[in-house]
């Protein structure tokens, strides 16, 4: 994922469609392995961009789409993938049937993508998500990142889900290390995390048992909680 | 920035240390350019680690700090600085006052740190925050990554703060682009935003105007003013 946006960088939004995206590609089994944030600077953006498309299935980026100056991920990914920008004749006939005598051309560079772009659409979601090659360029603004996520949840993904069970304690990360030391050892393809809170009363550290199989991840899951103490765990989900 | 833990990326739990460093680095004028989140990997974060830091004044890392096997953030900074880990003896001191009896060889690794790494305290801190180089490593719990934004803010920064004003329109940002043009044109070291929102009733657009010189920051923001329709600004701050 690409998240782009001075806003994000100087603290003036709080980020909200990486954890939007993480759980939708969850479902789709699709291993979200690498987030990178930059300002709204071209050059920076495309290289990211060739970087990140060049060595992933799939990128994704947020951000950084509308008329404004400082909108500028339309031309830093034709700029990527060594295109043009050019106007959508299909969007801008949207744009022209919803301003209509109101449209000025500040509109219209919302019609603008990368020259063989694909305008990806749902019946639920008509206005286009422009996809050029595996990169899907996402808008910034959280209500309509949201919407849109229904777009690749419909187009990609792969048959397999990943599972995840968690186990809460009131034991301490340094006291469960050696009982996760041997469920990591006995089970190398299920993913174990360990999550100390702080300040709830319930429970200390909650741990997390992540695959692509479900009786596999349940097993590590039983192993761990048959070999805590007594009156543990606190709760299983 | 450098954002280090599956939770994340799995949309387990959502990253929230990004807009408080934001925030105070800001304080402190330091320009944040770049984040970066990645897997529990040690090698995958050593090597950001070396990138980042390299390319940067400052490198803030967040999260893989603990005695669990997921916690390797300190291994990947060792690796990136061509150091060893070692035992802090004050770190293990502390440790050792803290646990007592229930001291275990799983607490002891919180006292492990990068070879050369310094301890940073305040008074208000007294817990070491582990710097190496340019390299601030950070807990991911955010109540302690919040604690611990002190120690940064006592330590590091610059004489001046970055300023910010923020206009409101009810203007939509097709209509606002010529506008926003002239300003970007007309004072080329202020940085000027433009945000839609959805759903507000009280505005449709907030545009920010920020920069290190407060007279400057009020004169663009003052001339986007003037450029507005009759019935606009909605509000000022």
């Amino acid at each position: 994922m690409l998240v782009i946006g001075n806003e994000l960088l100087t603290g003036k939004v709080c980020e909200a469609n990486l954890v939007v995206l993480a759980k939708s590609l969850r479902k789709l089994g699709i291993l979200l392995r690498r987030v990178v944030m930059v300002r709204d600077d071209v050059d920076t953006i495309a290289r990211e961009v060739r970087e990140l498309s060049g060595t992933h299935d799939w990128l994704f980026t947020s951000g950084g789409v509308g008329p404004t100056h400082d909108d500028v991920t339309i031309e830093a990914v034709a700029q990527a993938f060594g295109v043009s920008v050019v106007m959508s004749p299909e969007m801008k006939g949207m744009l022209e049937a919803h301003y209509r005598e109101r449209l000025t051309p500040g509109h219209l560079r919302m019609a603008l993508i990368p020259e063989g772009g694909v305008l990806e659409t749902t019946s639920e979601v008509p206005w286009p998500t422009v996809r050029v090659a595996n990169t899907w360029i996402m808008p910034g603004v959280p209500q309509v990142f949201e919407m849109k996520i229904q777009v690749i949840e419909a187009k990609i993904g792969a048959d397999q889900a990943f599972v995840s069970h968690a186990v809460y304690t009131k034991m301490d990360e340094g006291d469960l290390k050696p009982l996760l030391d041997r469920i990591v050892l006995a089970f190398p393809t299920i993913e174990v995390g360990s999550y100390p809170k702080w300040s709830d009363p319930t429970y200390q550290t909650k741990l997390t048992f992540d695959g692509l199989d479900p009786a596999l991840v349940a097993r590590a899951r039983d192993a761990f909680i048959a070999s805590l103490p007594p009156g543990e765990p606190q709760r299983v989900e």
